[in-house]
Order: structure tokens, then sequence, then C-alpha cells
């Protein structure tokens, strides 16, 4: 397991079971993953979690989520697209996108608008203080995307990412 | 995107942002996922998010969410593993893992037991109402499975599952 969460975890855990098994074998065998070794989504889930938890602590001097990165990176790019838009193409449901968006402006970095033409459509965009948020926040994701190279290589994070962009 | 979750997203909604431009080029052009497309955790939580979708519709005839199953699968391998054991395997919060197991056992899936020497630990088995539970829910996540290969094909579903079991 990557330790980008520093946690004792299933490998790592089963390897410390393995090598106290040495000396006194019925004390604690490491765990059988069984059906789970083959399983993508088991695996795939793990990693998720660590590269999070890595997430939101390097970004924690700017209290951003994963989620809230993302939604901010897209307003950045896309400024005046659709709530609808924004929220399809991260694939959130309505009601939880709604609740970043909120929270969002609570913080003045995103601005909601009317859309000409359509009442119930709200159309987004990027506040000159979220414009300066978002510089401070996407240094802290450089430096966790940094440490992520650091931890599982440069070779392999290109290869997973070339591979998980094909179903992106 | 994998269409497992049936859902217009992403690279869907912008592929048809972009066959709507070749007519309208001001209407409505694909969303730029600028930084997004470099970064790792933003495609994993995608297709993660997707595959729980599918995992989660096709277990629904049993109502067993992916980490759920996790549980009963490693406590089905390892009878007698203690709680702790379990959540560090799978990364899973105690709080969270509690929770889990408390729906575990009012089902009657599994059982907890004090462990002999240590009061405060609880070692975990599968009764048999849960193991004849396990063998329909096995059988349901081998056709969730099917159905990602059916998807993303088999040489792809392989080249991702030995790539994620390296970090795993």
């Amino acid at each position: 397991m990557v330790s980008l969460d520093g946690g004792a975890r299933g490998t790592t855990a089963a390897a410390r079971g393995h090598a106290r098994r040495r000396r006194a074998p019925a004390a604690a065998p490491p765990l059988e993953l069984a059906e789970l070794n083959d399983r993508v989504g088991y695996f795939l889930r793990r990693l998720q979690v660590a590269l999070f938890k890595d997430f939101i602590r390097t970004l924690a001097p700017m209290d951003v989520r994963p989620a809230q990165y993302s939604v901010l990176i897209l307003v950045a790019a896309n400024p005046g697209r659709s709530q609808a838009t924004i929220g399809r193409a991260l694939g959130v449901e309505r009601a939880r996108l709604a609740r970043m968006l909120h929270e969002l402006e609570r913080r003045q970095w995103i601005e909601r608008r009317r859309a000409a033409g359509d009442g119930r459509s709200h159309s987004l965009f990027l506040t000159a203080a979220g414009g300066k948020a978002l510089a401070r926040i996407k240094a802290l994701a450089a430096r966790h995307e940094a440490q992520m190279v650091e931890l599982i290589g440069a070779k392999r994070r290109l290869l997973l990412l070339d591979l998980l962009r094909e179903f992106g």
C-alpha cells in the first residue's frame, strides 16, 4: 500500500502479520483477501481514499476538499456555464453540488447568476477573491501531485493516468 | 466515460457539446477540464463512482453496498479476526465500521464475540445465515465484475487491476 496516509493498512498489516508468523505460526496470520484480490473496485477505492486523504491534508491551509477543487477549476476554466453542466461533468448529484456551491458562495469565491432566458438555470463565475484563492489552491494541489509522484513513481503515475483517462 | 451508470457525464456531455458546436460555434462548447486533465485523483474518483453505482444497482436484490461486501468477504475468509484488524485492512474509520457491523449484526449475517483475554476487543464471525446470504451476494458481485469486463474490456481491466494492486 502506498503510505500516502501514513497508516497501517491492508498489505502493510498483512506483511507485519507475516513477519510475526515466522516466529509464532498461530499468532497473527496475514489477512486473506479472498475474492477482493480480483475486484478492481476494491483496489480503486483504496488508492482513491489514500489520495484524497493526502489531498485534504496538503490543501488544509486553504480548507479545500477534492470535489470543491474540481468545481473551482471547472468554473474558472469555463466561466458562465450552467450549474447543471458542471454537475454532470463531475458526476456530482444535484443536491450535493448545491450544498458545495452554497459553501463556495459563502466564502465569496464563486458567484451564481440567473441565466438570461431561463430563470431556473444558474450560470457560474469565479469572483476576484476566488481567483486569488485558486492561485494558492493550485500551488498546494501541485504539491499534492508531486507527493504522489514521489510515492508511486512518475512512470506508474502516467501509466495509471493514461489508463484511467480512457474511461474518464 | 464508461457508461456503467448510464448517465451523461464529462466526456459524454462534452462530446455532445462538440457535435452541436459544429453547427453553432457559440452555443455549447465542450467543457475545458484544464488542470483536472492531469489529476489522477479526478479520474480515479470518476471511475470509482461509476463502478460503485453499478455495484449497488447489481447488488440491489441483496441490498449490499461495496463496503459491506468487503467486510463480509474478509470476515468469511478470516473467521475470528478482530474488528480492529478488519477495519485497518479496509481503511475504514472506527466509527463507520462500528455502524456497518451493527447493521450486519441486525441482519444476523455476522456475530461479534468478545475476544478471550481482551474484553475491549471483538472477534468477528459469519453466521450460518450470513454464509447463505454471502453465496447469493458473491453471485451478484461476479455479475457486476462481468459487466465491467464487457464495458472496459478484459485486457484493460487486468492492466488496471495489476497497476492498482501494486499500490494496494
